[in-house]
């Protein structure tokens, strides 16, 4: 088996050296293109999907792993236009970011280049191949695909797509390279080309990312989970606090930018909490709170010390009532997970101390949650959201898939004339 | 044992969290401070590293881990220098990169934020002390400070003379945590720590390098070596590549930057090659050249497949006549460590597909390998040259110290007002 892995990577670093070639305009019309063909292939990958969806069932997966798994008419078109945000991208290549004229002279320059090589290594939802495809090629690189097994035919007939599009580019196929082989191994062997791989990025259960992170020697970019809080000031508007919170929960409670933790100011605990939670409980989401919100409102299921560090993922919220801006932020210090953090409140300078005070990935003022998101930030989309504190801190889009090198233009400077 | 690494980085922590929070003006004058008392206590930190040089003398350090070593007022003042230079380096801290209103109109920033908590490990010189802790500190970060044994004394007095700036400025001196205890297995716990360090950087020889890269599950940004060429086109002005060779080769050839290997275009070999050898062996310069070498210079002395791949880090360097340009870069796709490439050319267009052809972290036209260093192109010091292709690529600076987070600003925009 020991080459099978290597190969494949092999051959996609060959087509990544390839792929860093070409210009703006092939890898936006070849990303338009993959789009086209999503479009024009739409009934075989739905067959594909309807395929994986049967033996879902059969192996009894959950219904939120069937949920993410199917595809239909809606969302494949969803996919293809993502695609089209993503080729409409600036792009970013042979960008100069910087330029300075030393005293001696030299012109220095800084270049954006590709990366190079990236694997992704993902769970059910087949529209990562399409996303994390687009991104890595959009960015000049190559992309090693492993996704999950409960998603083969699906992601096979995505697959061909994207060659097809490669292919009427003249490009290689191998710049986009599904791991199709599903035995785990190949995964490790992977995870271990140092000298192939220039990026891992693992998305999916905190269970697969924690498995990439531990036997990965290729760097690796993550998030673990979003445990997101809403912290409602004293100083809150409450019916935006009120907005905010149940979009931030009760939206799409799966997702790692919803919210886990509501934390309130005393000052405002007694007008807004039982407002809150009625509109919650209306939604069916399950309300655990702290001693003092069980003060405010009967019959509250008290939180556990585990439920401030909780990744529900599900229609389930943990409430605390806070004294002051430093005790939220000392809460979310402590049980934060550098995702997303959301203030509501009024006033300017409370709203510049939560952002001072939280070092998260996110920080929004009077803005869901849910907007930490490639497609809502303005990156045409996403290849992950990174809780990393390298390279890249949030949301990951074309630009953090590439790399700035440094270009130096002279007229026969050195650096000690005095010693030729 | 296990206590103290982990208890060291804590601390550090705290304190990384408090250095987040200080001023720009706070930063700089806490650098300038370290300079002065650098300075002021010159005679201290010479007498510790006289200690240093004795007992590696008898241990029986090389000649050259003994010049690495040494420090003297000039090479002391040197580093004092260069951190004035570094606290004159523009705050990189709550610059606002990237500004965009959404359609829904929320405000959308990118917003520059330190790293952490950022590790340094490595060897003898003692001057990475100072210059790895004021490239941290001016980013807003703390550092813990692994340095070689041999350099004990010597990164002991730097160390408290950083402590008494700290102080003096009323900051944590944890901020500034040197490892002292040298067990080695304390390096290795410390790679270990995922909660607490954000990055570790070695700096050293390759093994030290190999060491880190091998057992650390943090984040580590490296290079191993550089094996830099220079390569003389067809259309070189022949004086300059004649500059650019020996001040590449000969001028400190013990360092990264500094030329291993001399690619000659065929068309000038012969008009090149005799005047280039003789100047090379008046400076001591052993060669070591291909077939064609040879036929053009007498008693050259054969290279092997591997002296094209070495880093010879002494008066060495391995020659080769190619055909093209595609020959040259095809050398160096095979034998190069993505460090620095330079090419002598007086004909733009050949210039330019150098550029694009190669992948290296800097790329020298008409300039000397010499300059990749971060004071050289302007970074007013380095904490090390990355040829990870990831964060950082080529020389980092204050700036590669930091990262890019989101802040987003609304008036209660959620995502899905639809489902409110």
């Amino acid at each position: 088996m020991s080459g099978y892995v290597r190969q494949l990577a092999e051959q996609a670093r060959t087509a990544a050296a390839i792929m860093a070639t070409t210009d703006a305009s092939t890898r936006r019309r070849l990303i338009e293109g993959m789009a086209a063909q999503l479009e024009s292939n739409r009934d075989a990958i739905l067959a594909a999907n309807a395929d994986d969806l049967a033996r879902g069932r059969d192996a009894g997966l959950s219904g939120a792993m069937l949920d993410r798994l199917m595809l239909d008419p809606v969302r494949l078109q969803s996919i293809a236009d993502a695609l089209r945000n993503v080729a409409a991208q600036p792009d970013p290549l042979g960008q100069v970011t910087r330029r300075e004229v030393r005293p001696n002279g030299v012109v220095v320059e800084r270049q954006r280049v590709p990366l190079g090589l990236i694997a992704m290594i993902y769970e059910a939802r087949p529209n990562v191949t399409a996303d994390a495809a687009a991104l890595c090629l959009k960015a000049g690189n190559a992309v090693l695909l492993r996704g999950g097994s409960e998603a083969r035919a699906s992601n096979a007939a995505i697959a061909s797509c994207l060659h097809a599009a490669l292919r009427a580019e003249g490009l290689p196929e191998a710049a986009v390279s599904p791991v199709a082989d599903p035995a785990r191994e190949h995964v490790l062997e992977l995870l271990q080309l140092t000298d192939l791989v220039d990026l891992a990025i693992p998305r999916g259960g905190e269970g697969l990312i924690r498995f990439v992170a531990e036997h990965a020697r290729v760097p690796v970019i993550k998030h673990y989970k979003g445990v997101c809080h809403l912290y409602v000031d004293r100083a809150a508007d409450l019916d935006k606090a009120l907005n905010l919170l149940l979009d931030g929960k009760a939206s799409r409670p799966g997702v790692c930018n919803a919210l886990e933790t509501l934390l309130v100011h005393g000052g405002v605990a007694e007008a807004f909490l039982p407002r809150a939670l009625v509109a919650l409980e209306a939604r069916g989401v399950e309300v655990r709170g702290c001693a003092r919100t069980q003060a405010i409102v009967q019959d509250v299921r008290p939180a556990s010390e585990d439920d401030y560090a909780a990744e529900f993922l599900d229609l389930i919220i943990a409430v605390r009532v806070v004294d002051s801006l430093e005790d939220a932020l000392a809460h979310i210090a402590r049980h934060g997970s550098d995702h997303t953090e959301v203030i509501a409140t009024e006033d300017p300078a409370t709203a510049e101390a939560f952002v001072r005070g939280t070092r998260s990935s996110a920080v929004m003022v009077n803005a869901s949650s849910r907007f930490n998101d490639g497609g809502q930030l303005g990156l045409g989309a996403e290849i992950g959201i990174s809780t990393t504190r390298l390279h890249a801190y949030g949301p990951m889009g074309v630009e953090s898939l590439t790399i700035e090198r440094f270009v130096v233009r002279g007229e026969g400077q050195v650096r000690h004339p005095d010693l030729l």
